[in-house]
């Protein structure tokens, strides 16, 4: 028996596995999931590993890497969440987002910090050896609302879009200041005085952390999507790249000490368009499928880690200290939270209602991001007492307010998240209505959203489509795309029930394919297609559509020792065959 | 900057992304790989790489470390070559194989070892310090066929089927006994003496570290067929237990000193139909396109790798040995190969001719792990030779051999593979021939291997599939699956030209599916179909198929917080939606 050898890849392989298996053993009893948040049940399997191992061992379990929660399990969630953002309503909110995620974050850091510190002064609770900078430090890293908690529960009530925005995006943004207060709090606490020019240089970092890391995320992002242009020959390396390009993005930016988060989000939501455009239709599948179950997996591993961690002698227990951690944690958030949506209320026609500023409050759930902090601060004679307060908040958010936050949502009749698609109408609707408001923007001399979207999307299609698609002269109308898409599922959808062939020939199906070439701000509704156009005009259409249609799914696959079976025969012998063969019936 | 932080998955990351722009590179100029093997062009990239590093750092650049080649690049590429294995070839030519692979390695390792010892007595190469156990030690780690290698050049030449499943088999098959013999001479060179009992249990090790790789393999394999039974409500982690339990068993294997490429590929081939019964169609490209991803990158790390590695100072050159190893590698083989085949062709009618005989003695690549045992070989004075012979062998194979070996398959006009998939006919043609010679077989008696694969094929349907599948009371005709997948690619094509809903009615597409049921072995041409069949015993046909195919394609999504948008909505309402849009059209 050789363990040795193989114990590295041996433990991790039975790690993931011991996580898969919990997910499976989860959804076998469907009642369990809805009323229990995953997160919790998972926190639960962690604790009983824990007690397994400390009983066995009889020394505290392996406490959860920084390094591999850092390096490794978060950038997969954060990579997954920046490429399935709804990049509509984010834009639309990023304001009120980062006005959540900075001037709320530092709120709650201060607020936090400088209360505990008060207690602190209690003579009472025998803690006036902790500082006021400990205090901060400890501040800095418990205030940040964690995005794997958040997007755990949140994903499983279902609320409105925009309420979901507010808090996700708050979640991944915080990240930044996060970053920076941590480091700052904790590189005073290893200086002997601080100068007023630090504190001024700190503020300073705040900017140089999250645009860097804008920065490097978007450079990363076009780079992936430039290379993309060039695998047509080589399909199945395609997916690699946009997991590449992201994970460097992330270690690139944590590498100058900017904001990795940011960094992978911003490169994710950067590529997205361009490599969806460039690889194929199967790749897109792997990338997408790939995305969902890593990060599904690395949520469960961390959430086991956690509970695992938390059994264990590191902690110092300290009931006033935790007990208002908690307390001062719920009570800033909910201030901030009602003091910034005032203002932002104020500017905005489209308000926060006071339910959805209660979900907001209460959905600040802290999670491994803090907990991961906390073990990485300096040895000093009070890390257990922070470790202990850390491991309490966490758990309470996770457990209480994520078991609870299911019901409250339901008492308070919160607006819910619209189940259906928006129809074709809509999405027309939509459009239009932007143009609409870019043009009186731009006649007004405002320059509000709408104007820099669209100059923005001039810039897309005047210069980087050019670059970073393989095929930029192609229609890119997103109608032409959806009518494919339809098209496409209404045949296979046919051939399942066996009725392919059978069913009448009928050109107006056609029609409920719009031709919207967003170049011209042409609108044609279903109605005046039907009623207008004659069956040249129609024919004509179809042929266009079928030639375009044609040309987007042509893929052209050149010979490779690498290619799936069956991706190897030329499409276009494929669509000869098909019509010589449709012709014979 | 904090690089050290962030070293590990940065460089790991790099090295991942310069053997995937190489790839792309190469691919560029289509007419490059079509005259030089990919694997070829990788080390070149390699060497140029290595010679940079010394350049820069004036030292030897890194060698692969043989563990990361075992433990990281290796199972990819075999679980890959396992998966996506043609079964059929593989267990009709399993005797011929296995002869290959066990008694032709023996013959080379001694073959070699002997001869090389011969050469050591020579006083004028000043070698008679090489004793005849490192010779016999050399000759287990240069005897082995590579898989890597071979399925690099063979997969792209494509020569017939029968010939690349004799040579690649062969190629992973003798892991079992170079593992062997390898650990029994390094073991011996550590002995004082060696006893004669030692030898025997040596030769008990074959079936041992064989056998018990085929066991470990299949297990795993079950396990993970099992495993993916309970993944209807969370397909997104199904790819993943394909993954981790084969990577399992190659680690368990390993684990035991068994053979771990025999267990993986045991493990790929037990799995594959359950594993591919049970998991969605997503699922399945997604391990389909994942593995052909992940074992394409190895392969070029590997060989890029081997590049690197062969630049540096580790090498001790002597003409006579390093030359006569060459040789000695090339007429051992084509003598074994020569004598093994005239045993196999007397007890076969289909033999094996003398240009394949040709092309399998050329077809014997070396390749990395070759390089990664003799870089563990326990260190001695003459270390350095045996790495700088090994060196040359494989860069001999890959780079003389790999790239002569296309022209002459031209040259030879040896057979090539077919491109065409069999039509439907030959499919029935070769199963009705299946079931007739098990037939016959059961008949008089003989155990031949009609006979053993029926009786395993009515194990697998009356036990295993119980067990192992979800839904094991489907019809598994394979046919039903083939005519669905037809029928979906019809559909598709049809789309996408824009001729859905054009083309007339036409029942007889339907008479292009068969209706062939495998348990009560009838067969229905085409012909006969059209001429016997009255209209109403074929729309019942087609009813039968419509709802075998809908329910085959069924997957009923629960509710599952990590779905794919688009995965979430019930098929059950999308087939009423689409049958009564069909019927209103």
């Amino acid at each position: 028996l050789d363990y040795q050898h193989v114990q590295v890849p041996f433990e991790i392989t039975l790690w993931i596995m011991l996580a898969s298996l919990a997910k499976i053993g989860f959804h076998l009893y469907n009642k369990l999931p809805s009323v229990v948040p995953e997160s919790c049940l998972l926190i639960f399997v962690g604790l009983i590993m824990g007690g397994i191992i400390y009983g066995l061992n009889d020394r505290s379990p392996p406490v959860m890497d920084s390094d591999i929660f850092f390096l490794y399990l978060l950038p997969p969630i954060v990579l997954d969440a920046g490429y399935f953002m709804p990049s509509r309503p984010f834009f639309e909110n990023i304001g009120t987002i980062l006005l959540y995620a900075v001037v709320g974050t530092i709120w709650n850091v201060f607020g936090i910090g400088f209360s505990l510190y008060g207690i602190c002064q209690v003579k009472a609770f025998r803690l006036q050896d902790v500082s006021l900078l400990h205090n901060l430090l400890f501040g800095s890293l418990i205030a940040a609302v964690d995005p794997v908690a958040v997007l755990a529960v949140f994903e499983e009530i279902h609320v409105n879009e925009k309420l979901h925005i507010l808090v996700f995006g708050e979640s991944l943004l915080n990240d930044a200041v996060t970053v920076v207060l941590y480091k700052l709090f904790r590189s005073f606490c290893e200086m002997p005085t601080i100068k007023s020019v630090d504190v001024f240089a700190g503020v300073g970092k705040f900017f140089v952390v999250g645009l860097g890391g804008v920065l490097v995320g978007l450079s990363f992002g076009f780079t992936a999507a430039f290379t993309t242009r060039f695998t047509k020959d080589i399909r199945v390396i395609e997916p690699l790249f946009v997991f590449l390009y992201s994970y460097l993005s992330y270690l690139t930016a944590e590498m100058f000490h900017l904001s990795g988060i940011v960094a992978i989000i911003s490169c994710a939501m950067g590529m997205k368009r361009y490599v969806e455009a460039n690889i194929s239709l199967k790749s897109h599948t792997t990338v997408k499928y790939f995305m969902k179950m890593w990060s599904s997996v690395s949520d469960t591993l961390i959430f086991i880690f956690l509970g695992v961690s938390t059994i264990g002698e590191n902690h110092e227990w300290n009931w006033p200290y935790i007990c208002f951690t908690v307390i001062f944690c719920l009570i800033w958030r909910a201030l901030g939270v009602l003091v910034l949506t005032f203002f932002v209320n104020r500017f905005h026609v489209n308000t926060i209602t006071s339910k959805d500023q209660f979900i907001i409050a209460y959905g600040g759930l802290r999670g491994a991001i803090c907990f991961s902090l906390v073990f990485l601060l300096p040895d000093f004679h009070r890390k257990k007492l922070f470790i202990a307060a850390t491991t309490v908040v966490i758990l309470f958010t996770v457990f209480i307010q994520g078991m609870t936050i299911r019901p409250l949502v339901d008492l308070l009749a919160v607006k819910r998240k619209r189940e259906s698609d928006p129809t074709v109408g809509e999405q027309i609707h939509i459009r239009f209505l932007d143009h609409l408001l870019a043009g009186i923007e731009d006649i007004s001399g405002h320059w509000g959203q709408y104007y820099w979207k669209d100059k923005l999307e001039y810039f897309n299609s005047k210069y980087l489509q050019k670059i970073l698609l393989r095929e930029y002269d192609q229609p890119k109308s997103s109608i032409v795309l959806l009518y494919e898409k339809l098209e496409r599922k209404h045949a296979i959808e046919l051939a399942q029930a066996g009725q392919l062939g059978h069913g009448p020939a009928h050109p107006s199906f056609l029609c409920s394919a719009f031709l919207c070439s967003s170049s011209d701000r042409t609108v044609i509704t279903d109605q005046k297609l039907e009623d207008t156009l004659n069956p040249r005009v129609l024919d004509n259409m179809r042929e266009i559509l079928a030639r375009n249609l044609y040309r987007i799914r042509r893929t052209g696959p050149a010979y490779n020792r690498h290619t799936l079976p069956g991706d190897s025969e030329p499409a276009e012998q494929a669509k000869e065959i098909l019509i010589l063969r449709h012709q014979s019936l």
